[in-house]
């Protein structure tokens, strides 16, 4: 029976699964974040190969019998960070020559086994492509937090930092999400003003950069915040625009939307639709909570399988059946 | 006589003086950028060091004649940051402790020895100050490029880049900017749409997200494009609130403005100064290149010495007129 690997590196986790050509999910595992821009070459190659390692021991099957690897990374990954992960992987005792696909075609196979149609991801970045015949034609934004990734939870994240800094540097109107920025950042009670935006200006700096994206959720929660409904809105604006700049007259298809941010917000999701709809009606999406699903649907095609409604629909349900190996206990 | 050494560390250069009580300056050399956040400490500390060390070169002072060593770094700096460099200049035999001071306050005191007045900085940062009895008393944005400095160089370039990818992407409108920004990168003429926005993105990632400031001449380049346009009235609007936010209705006094992009852009300087008056007149601002006379005041009154308008004249004349120790030939 063929058996395959998949694993899906997104920015803030990587998750690897073992299928069968029947659909069936034999073990699942994740690890920390898997792009190598925004965590590090070192880190993102660590999370891929170890969370390959366990869901390989979760399903007991041995490195030499998978017939094929695919990893689904950020642009399909540089050339050097292409050759790292073979390596690594070859090390761990796997035969099959890794075949490196797009993340955010993983997205639309995660949410449909049909050949044309649109996916759209806002997670900790932003991407919207259109697919054709299977295969990934046109692709907007994905450019990275300091470039693109408009709407991503990195933009909210990084806006509602700046909201709340201007509020405290008396340069932007008050807002609830300056109390809820120093909570999350355990700013004392006695810091106010300008002294307050210096100690979490420290404190956002000692992260990376693309950890501003954990704040995205101070914007939904504070929803109501004229300030924080203007972030959100303009974000939604932003997913739309780029969705807009990959739609063809000439294709029709499901819209699959996934990343964390637009799977888990369902009023993002609603005024995305809303603003890429215009005047005409809002469309419905399929949603997807990450890309798991869909590089395994990738796998098994490159193994010559073909995945039809059926076998889409049992590896649908067996992926999200099966309980994830955990990390192991400490830092990952 | 009493002879100090002034060093001013900007984002882009940093500068290093040599002057006596009669504001004669003896020696004055530039490195590279001497901001520890956006160049790195270690690149940072060795600028400041290798410009002092040049400086009294060209002066011809024995580093153990000076009364004074005042440095105006960002923030005043880290406490790490002030050891290492207190560390270093010992090593070079200065026998004067270092003292530290805010390189805001340092622009201010290039443009005017009025004790009370307000300075603004656009240059790859951005920040306002207001200054009583010749102390810095407020304080608004200068946060750095990735939780505030709007309005600087950073923000602005940043949005060139952006502007530039969104058309190639399908997301923005046609701009100027794009084809400038294509020439600067050198990207070649048969690379178009989508794959120029990915040639361009690496090409930006592969630099500090600082460098980006570079990119902010392209916006005041390209005047009369409705998108180039657009951004660089937003930064005016961004500057113009930082100086509103420290004004007080009892401070009367000079605005002093300086960094390299407000200090450069007289069409950016006259926005801004038009945003801030709002309904009332358009306040004159005393243009200031840099901070180097005003690191040389700060460290002429901490030596006791008296800056009246005779000696601040005399400074800014001699600072003007000494041509500047060249660096040493080679990456710096």
């Amino acid at each position: 029976m063929t058996v395959v690997l998949a694993v899906d590196a997104g920015g803030t986790s990587t998750r690897a699964v073992v299928v069968d050509a029947d659909g069936r999910c034999l073990g699942i595992a994740r690890r920390g974040g898997g792009n190598p821009i925004s965590s590090g070459p070192e880190i993102a190659a660590a999370a891929l190969v170890g969370s390959a390692d366990a869901a390989l021991a979760a399903a007991g099957v041995s490195p030499g019998a998978v017939a094929v690897v695919l990893l689904a990374v950020a642009g399909a990954g540089s050339p050097s960070h292409r050759d790292a992960l073979t390596e690594r992987l070859t090390a761990s005792g796997l035969t099959a020559r890794p075949v490196f696909a797009s993340d955010l075609l993983a997205t639309f196979c995660s949410g449909t086994h049909l050949p044309d149609g649109y996916a759209l991801i806002g997670g900790t970045g932003a991407a919207a492509i259109r697919v054709e015949g299977g295969r990934q034609v046109a692709v907007a934004d994905g450019l990275g937090w300091l470039l693109g990734d408009e709407g991503s939870g990195f933009a909210i994240g990084r806006e509602v930092a700046r909201a709340a800094l201007a509020d405290l540097d008396g340069r932007g109107p008050a807002t609830a999400l300056t109390t809820a920025l120093r909570a999350r950042l355990d700013v004392p009670a006695d810091v106010a003003g300008r002294q307050a935006a210096e100690a979490i200006t420290r404190s956002l700096y000692a992260a990376l950069p693309v950890r501003l994206a954990d704040l995205a959720v101070l914007a939904f929660d504070a929803a109501g915040d004229p300030v924080a409904d203007a972030i959100v809105a303009s974000a939604a604006e932003d997913l739309a625009t780029a969705l807009r700049a990959v739609t063809s007259a000439d294709v029709a298809g499901p819209i699959v939307v996934g990343g964390g941010v637009l799977s888990q917000g369902r009023a993002l999701r609603h005024a995305v639709l809303t603003a890429y709809a215009g005047q005409g009606d809002v469309p419905e999406a399929v949603v997807v909570r990450d890309g798991t699903v869909g590089t395994a649907v990738l796998a098994l095609c490159h193994a010559g399988v073909t995945v039809d409604e059926r076998v889409f629909a049992a590896l649908t349900a067996s992926v999200a059946a099966e309980p994830e190996a955990a990390p192991p206990a400490g830092p990952r």
